[in-house]
């Protein structure tokens, strides 16, 4: 895709878009489900009746071969290509506990570990710490100051958690601490930078702190990195977009490209609906839907939850839909097949309708129509823009 | 594909992959054949059940509508860009012939020329004079000596030779001297760099011993090339890769992103799966196996043994596989249509079997088929990094 070439065609209009993610909804063959997919063996009239007036493609979230963190795949659903527009560990476990990243935050994951009386690594998690324990170690970590700097330390669970520092002229050419592995020391900060003077001012002020809280007598960070906003789907695309997720984390990235992030006053559908509900009515033209169970599902292994979770999301679709969207694209953001356990590199079926679709190809919302459908296969930064054209917010390129 | 994408996340294991190239595998509809292919019409079931439990796609070598010499046709299925790592004619002619390159070499390919009294090329191949003819004035050609560089001159067949310059600051910024048609002279070596002069007086001393030597009088010298070493497979995709071909040119190329050349005792399958299984115990995790006759084939138009030769392989391929791979990629690196005689643009199908694959929509393997398989259409660059994932030998992508 030519940089800019969208940006430049955008036009407004009132059309109303939906992008459902039923998160790490592709999947590969399964025995049990007799060589069908859990997307197969599931019952979807609602998705299937989509799939027959819409359209059908696959998207490769990254590249062939590449498999996603739930970050970069969900950057490029959002139109961002998820290689130059990176995500680190640090800002996503920042943005996941829902912390306020600014412009310039450098942000870092950190590991409670244990160290031995050699400074030796024993233990990088701490024996797993209770995420009491954890509230209770950062509240200690709290008071420390450095100059030029503020500092954020947030609990996130178990041994883990993060911290932000926030001040002028902070970079993220920082190596990890934690050397990966038990048995080794922690990797020293070297470097005379501003950044690696207050990282070091910072973990000697811990260790001081930690000293006797054995197992949790030290800490590890990874993953150091600046925040920097990019450009907003509202400058980019001309779209006024709100986000509708249960979990920090897509919340966060969500935020990243500018979502409005609307609150859900309960965690089950009803409390979904109403949350995108307003954020209609409050003027927005995208809405960024997110349910997340088909990926737990797949994580764990679990063939039954998987179908269970993507019909959960198709009995729920009408009342969706009722809310009355213009064009309406049901994705996943990659696939976690349920044998691998795993996110996995292979393509993720796409569903579009709504706007003029070459539509009568398929007659069911499934991974073998998808590639076989009329959108063919095409990398996930293209949904965007193929949003866009469908809802007639994309002016002809040229006379 | 982003650079350096897949070379940060690769990962080693132990999975072994096979990638094994029938030369010239695609085809289009032959009429003879009812409208089918060669590898349609073949009796292939080794293939055939790879592809049912695999997953079969089709590959664009270097882009659409680009036939694709042998160079970067290969080069493209090791996972290098054909383009930006270009061979140029005078290292594949040296390769061809299994002379030795080292960085920084200077190659080219020579015609030997009949030039009239006017200095006119009346023939640019001298009425394609014998191979032995061209041996003999290759060997009258050994004695010339030019002050900084080493010259090597290398009878091919026919009319055809190469010359390797070696020496320090050579480059190959030089115009080829072929005037590309009859009636024209020979093009001249202008510029006033170390390879212009040395070029220069090259061709100045072979016209001198040639002078009587109607009709061979002179040379012309295209595709100047200077021998860089890619980055190697090892380097980049952390492969211990071995390279199994009968054929110098395929084992020059596999040279050339560091494969090991495997010998082979005997000319025939046994003699390649010995190499393969030597390749195997000596600790490399990547074979590239080279089959020739299928491409031999199409170039003459013989269907029939086009067809034969696409059988020969399948009815091999168990002794392959019983060497033990964990995935196999079977593919051409172009197609070779019989019907042209000629290496074409055609997308060419690929089978990869092993890994976690979205199996079950294939029962053959087949140019239909494989265009509608479930791995897409995609570059020949992307079988690579599809490879490495099949055999877990890619980390994921953020978090």
């Amino acid at each position: 895709m030519h940089r800019g070439l969208i940006e430049e065609l955008v036009r407004k209009n009132d059309s109303r878009i939906l992008l459902a993610v039923i998160d790490g909804l592709g999947d590969i063959s399964i025995e049990e489900l007799g060589g069908r997919t859990p997307l197969e063996a599931a019952i979807t009239p609602e998705m299937d009746s989509l799939a027959a007036g819409g359209a059908l493609g696959v998207h490769i979230p990254v590249a062939r071969g590449i498999t996603p963190g739930s970050g970069p795949a969900h950057l490029g659903l959002f139109g961002y290509d998820p290689v130059t527009c990176q995500v680190g560990r640090g800002m996503l476990a920042a943005l996941g506990v829902g912390f306020d990243l600014k412009h310039g935050d450098l942000a870092a994951r950190i590991n409670f570990c244990t160290l031995n009386e050699d400074g030796i690594v024993t233990d990088r998690r701490a024996g797993r710490i209770s995420t009491e324990k954890c509230v209770e170690l950062v509240e200690m970590l709290a008071d420390i100051r450095i100059k030029g700097v503020e500092i954020f330390v947030i609990p996130v669970k178990q041994h883990r958690a993060c911290v932000v520092f926030r001040g002028s002229g902070l970079l993220d050419d920082l190596e990890d601490t934690d050397p990966g592995l038990a048995g080794q020391r922690p990797v020293r900060v070297t470097g005379s930078g501003k950044s690696h003077r207050i990282v070091r001012e910072f973990q000697r002020k811990t260790a001081r702190i930690l000293k006797n809280r054995n197992p949790a007598n030290f800490i590890l960070m990874r993953g150091f990195t600046l925040y920097r906003e990019f450009p907003s789907v509202e400058e980019r695309f001309g779209l006024t977009a709100a986000a509708v997720a249960l979990y920090p984390m897509y919340r966060g990235v969500a935020g990243l490209v500018g979502m409005d992030i609307m609150k859900c006053s309960s965690d089950d559908i009803p409390g979904q609906v109403k949350a995108v509900k307003k954020g209609l009515e409050s003027g927005h033209d995208f809405i960024f839907l997110h349910h997340k169970p088909a990926d737990s599902a797949g994580e764990d292994g679990n063939i039954q939850a998987k179908i269970s979770a993507i019909e959960e999301f198709d009995r729920a679709l009408p009342s969706f839909l009722d809310l009355g969207f213009d064009v309406v694209c049901i994705t996943g953001d990659h696939s976690t097949p349920c044998t691998m356990k795993l996110h996995s590199w292979h393509s993720v079926p796409v569903l579009i309708h709504g706007g003029p679709q070459r539509s009568g190809y398929s007659s069911a919302f499934s991974e073998k129509q998808a590639l076989s459908g009329a959108l063919g296969s095409f990398m996930s930064t293209e949904i965007m823009p193929l949003l866009l054209a469908s809802a007639g917010k994309l002016a002809k390129f040229g006379a």
